[in-house]
């Protein structure tokens, strides 16, 4: 399906403000970028550059005075996602050396902390895609899916105390299980077609059967129209928005996915 | 100065055959990409990926029939290029390892066999900036440019021996004879604005003074307004589009650059 | 300085379980490796990667029984490391993309929560390697150094709560206050020569004034005699031996640093 | 099987050089490095680094005087090589994107240029292996295999020419044939066990029936006990010595390889 996604976000600069931006989506296995626009106002100069985990970052210093920035593409993207019941776990030695780093606890999600949690949310599943979708179930039944995103972020263990969180923080907690139970899992932000209320949007990947799938745990069914803006281990690793100095938060974010039926 | 770049591209397939195209230009330190249009007829499944050289590549099966590849982006670029006479020779074990691979010899880039040439040609030039100035001047001299290409290419040693060629050619020969003198250099394709007779372009980079510089033998004057395709030892590593199986030429290709004066 | 490293692990191991070890130092700006030995027993296969971050890591399988890792070096490496009070605060826009990671919170450094405790620490001293040292110096004030290692790892909130820890909590602590200030800053885990007791060493690396400088808590005075292991965020990323499966701890760890006085 | 490579190298300098080495043997699938040393005579300071292609190299600057270099180390290696006739041929969509390179045209195989060749040498075989076997064959009974070295490397072009050539000159031909024939390969360098006469030895991999398959058309059956220095498209790519600067031949280059029988 196609999909037409933008992002407006306008800022109040005091003092010139180094920014890293991942705001450009890629082109991949899922998604096709046909177009795809991006403007600064004022215009300054940018930079882009790749990360380790692949992702178009860009770097720019947000100058004095109002700073707005400005994206839209339109984006080839799949109705649906795979849900593949039975595909095994994939045993750490045969992982690819690239997936490796997606086993490791992070920042938000402190694997070490919850390895017997995980065990006995899953302990009737069978290794692999069986065991992530029952992660992803209890998390439903047990953590409060809250759209409300506060300012300050959480970790998995404090999304585990508190009992409620954000898409981010939902996608933290499944993360820390999966890795918990040596299944590499990576968060994917983005946008989700129709997703309420409409907002930059976060869930998860695991790797079992060979392959990379998609988890949502703040959708009741399995839901295509996924477009991604960048992979990481945690939302350290994929800020939408990284500034450098004084806390500078945004007078405005307003984000759009709409569907092109006609294209 | 704004550009709007753009290039059509028509093939009859008579059988599927595998692509690698390589017209999507990257943000980077001279460019930036305020707007990019990549639409396929019909529309296809497409790989993106980042080759050695940081270039994007967008793999895909042109399927049988009519196919055709229509690119479009504006994007920030230059309005002149830097002029550094007196630059200094970097030396050696002072470059960086990623620049390094740009003193081999390659498929169309025989420097090794250019050694004596190139240090007749810049006898008595300051080592560095002023040496590769020589090497363009002395093949605007020699070799006539010929706007007209094959469809065979050729390599710097025949470009000598032919005495004429065309901005491929042109490039080719310079970087072996740069590459001669130990001076790193590369090929760039892309797009110039004002180019006569309009079409995809190449020229090459020369790493002196710590940075690379641009030069081109095309032109008789420094001349800025470029938008860089890809970056690559020689025309092997950056063809605009690389197919496999049997030759396929496109039955036409426009190219176009237009000044957005008022962006 | 010539200096001999050794070290040798061994696991009493109930089921085959999969290992990442990074054992084998590399040759860099700062080491070159002569001699290396790398022995297991009983010899079973190994991949040898490159992580992200540059380090060699090893993947195998550790069969059951005991299993032993020996590894021994002969590594010329520098007495001194440099210190360069005066090196001034590098700004995020200047720096290299590639740093850029080091900038960013992680699992056990999560300098998101340390920029007032960091603003204040330093709030006297020149941006640049004086914070980094006026840090290092608060650290060796405030918090007890430890050598015996537990079991268990806390990150630099615990660090800071409990006021003390082992060489790896001091540099985690240090990391988290430099990157508060948005000084990037890395763990190093390796060797160094005359530590009391002989033991694997983790110290940390920070970036002013255009390069990396090495800093450790653990030292009263600057010290050379190092040789680098691996680079990383943190611990996290930088594990010596990372296993996965039911936890196995070494039955017996032995390290030694001699110096190669007439090599 | 346990092998023990060595290597030494002596120069006599007359002006500080620059080189690039390739010297140190890389652990991976199919090897592993249990004891490694690399002395330089005078030691002088040493930046390793991993090139495009996974290979480590080594930089120094090779100071007046004489200068000799010396490798030995104790290396596992399978002692025969996969034959797998019927491997399929490997479709150039399916290839991942880090072969694709290992498609194109390079400095010493120029692919573009055997097409026709290739496609009348396999005429009659099976896409995939038994095309690149045939290949092989058809090397070993139209190019004379001469194993005394010049100082002059030749391309395919030129070796199918001569009618003969060095190991690395038949590794050419037969990297462009196959290349000509969309199947990927690539260059290896490194040591053969029980080599006659005993030097470096140049052979070639081709991936089909996705994975690198080992062919050396200087043996006259397939012969395992190898040693991997470095991979790359071609000779440009693995020099095991690149030197900067006016030409320097070592005044002596002795190689060994031994059978760790006991080991």
């Amino acid at each position: 399906m196609w999909l037409q996604t933008g992002c407006n976000i306008t800022f109040d600069v005091d003092i010139p403000t180094p920014f890293i931006l991942m705001l450009r989506p890629r082109s991949g296995l899922q998604q096709w970028i046909a177009r795809d626009s991006y403007i600064l106002t004022p215009s300054v100069p940018v930079i882009e550059f790749t990360d380790n985990y692949g992702n178009l970052c860009q770097r720019l210093i947000a100058p004095v005075g109002e700073f707005s920035i400005y994206t839209s593409a339109d984006i080839l993207t799949t109705e649906n996602i795979d849900v593949e019941f039975g595909a095994p776990f994939e045993e750490v030695q045969n992982l690819p050396n690239s997936v490796l780093t997606y086993l490791l606890p992070s920042r938000y999600c402190q694997s070490d902390q919850f390895v017997e949690l995980a065990q006995d949310i899953v302990v009737d599943a069978m290794p692999g895609y069986d065991q992530v979708a029952v992660i992803v179930a209890w998390i439903q039944k047990n953590i409060r899916f809250n759209s409300e995103s506060p300012h300050f972020q959480i970790s998995a263990i404090e999304v585990n105390q508190q009992r409620e969180g954000v898409c981010r923080d939902l996608a933290h907690l499944a993360i820390a299980l999966c890795r918990g139970l040596c299944i590499p899992a990576r968060i994917v932000v983005g946008y989700l077609h129709e997703l309420e209320p409409m907002d930059f949007h976060a869930w998860f990947e695991a790797y079992v059967g060979g392959r990379w799938y998609t988890f949502d745990p703040t959708q009741s069914k399995p839901k295509g129209g996924r477009v991604t803006l960048a992979y990481g281990r945690d939302a350290a690793d994929v800020a939408i928005f990284n500034q450098f100095g004084p806390l500078l938060l945004p007078r405005n974010i307003s984000v759009s996915v709409e569907w092109l039926r006609h294209r």
